[in-house]
C-alpha cells in the first residue's frame, strides 16, 4: 500500500474510533453502525473494513477508553494534592465503569464469561497506571496504609455492578462511591 | 392428621432445616440431602416429604437465615451504642450474603434470574428490621443524614459480587466493607 494510502486509513481508522466511542458513550452497546459511519464522513465499507464486527469496534472502544484512563492517572499522578488527584481519578473511573456496563454486556454476549470481560475492563493497565497516584496520597496520608489500587478497583466494580438495575446508575454509583470515600461511619 | 403425627412433623421439618442450615454453611448449595437426612435422623423420604426438591429446601434455609437477620436487627436496635450495634449487624449481613451467593447462584440455576434472586435475599423484611438500627447511629451522629437502609444493602451486595472470584470471598468482603466503613480518604 502506497505512503499515502496508508496515512489516509490510519486518519480514517482514528476518525471512525473517535466518532464510535462518542456514539456508543451516548446510546451504549447498540450505537448505530451506519450513523458513525456518516458522522466520520465515510462509507459503511471502511467501517467494516477497520472493523470487521461490532465486537471489534466495541472492543476497540474499550480499549482506548482503558488507554485514556491510564494516560489520565499518569497526567494526575503530578497535579495538586495527592487525595484530589487520586479522587478525581477514581471519579472518573466510576463513570468509565457504569458507562462500560453496556459493552461489557455487549461483549460477553459473544462468548467470552462477563467477568473476563470485567476483568480486561478493570486491570492491569489501569493498576499500574493508578499505582503512584495511590501511592502520593498514602504518603500524603490521606489513604490508609496497606490499601492497593485493586481493593479501590474492586470495591468500584461492585458499586457499578450493584446498581445496575437503578433507574439512573451513574448517579446511583457515584452516590455510593462517594460515601465509600467519605465513610459510612467513620468516627472509631 | 392426629395432633401427635402433626406435632412430629413439625418437630422434624424444624430439626431438617436447622441441620441444612449448618451443611449448607459448610458446603453451600451442593450440601448432601443424603448427609441431611442422616444428622437429622430422619430417612430420605422424610426429607424429601417436607422439601421435594433441592430448590424447596435451599429457598427454605434462604428465608430462614434472612428471618434471624430481621430478628438479630430487632435484638441490637436497644443494645450497646448505636454505631457498634449497626456496625455489627452489618458485618453479618456481609458474611450472610457472601454465604447466600452459593445459594444464589443454585437457585438462579433453576430459572429465576440472579438479579431477582439478590433482591429476595437482601430486601423488604431486612430493609424494614434494619430501618430502627440505622435511624439510631444517625441520630448519634455516627453515619451521615441522609444515609438509607438501601444504600448499605446494595453497597454490601456490590462488594459481595466483586470478590465472589477471589481465593478468599469471605475475608476479601470483610476487608472491603471495613474500608467502607472507614472511608477510602475521610478527610476532607
Amino acid at each position: 500500500m502506497p505512503e499515502q494510502q496508508r496515512s489516509d486509513a490510519r486518519r480514517n481508522y482514528a476518525r471512525i474510533l473517535a466518532v464510535a466511542e462518542q456514539e456508543v458513550a451516548a446510546h451504549g452497546a447498540d450505537a448505530s453502525l451506519e450513523q458513525i459511519a456518516r458522522t466520520a464522513g465515510v462509507g459503511s465499507a471502511t467501517v467494516r473494513r477497520h472493523f470487521p464486527s461490532r465486537r471489534a469496534l466495541l472492543e476497540a472502544v474499550s480499549r482506548s477508553r482503558i488507554a485514556a484512563l491510564a494516560d489520565r492517572a499518569r497526567e494526575l499522578a503530578g497535579a495538586g494534592d495527592g487525595r484530589s488527584a487520586l479522587l478525581e481519578w477514581l471519579g472518573e473511573l466510576v463513570a468509565y465503569c457504569v458507562a462500560a456496563r453496556g459493552l461489557a454486556a455487549a461483549l460477553a454476549y459473544d462468548g467470552a464469561g462477563a467477568d473476563s470481560v470485567h476483568e480486561n475492563a478493570c486491570s492491569a493497565p489501569i493498576e499500574e497506571a493508578a499505582e503512584p497516584l495511590l501511592r502520593r496520597a498514602v504518603q500524603e496520608g490521606a489513604v490508609a496504609e496497606g490499601t492497593t489500587v485493586a481493593d479501590l478497583i474492586t470495591l468500584i466494580v461492585g458499586i457499578t455492578l450493584a446498581t445496575e438495575q437503578h433507574p439512573d446508575p451513574a448517579e446511583a454509583a457515584d452516590r455510593l462511591f462517594r460515601m465509600s470515600v467519605a465513610g459510612l461511619s467513620p468516627a472509631a
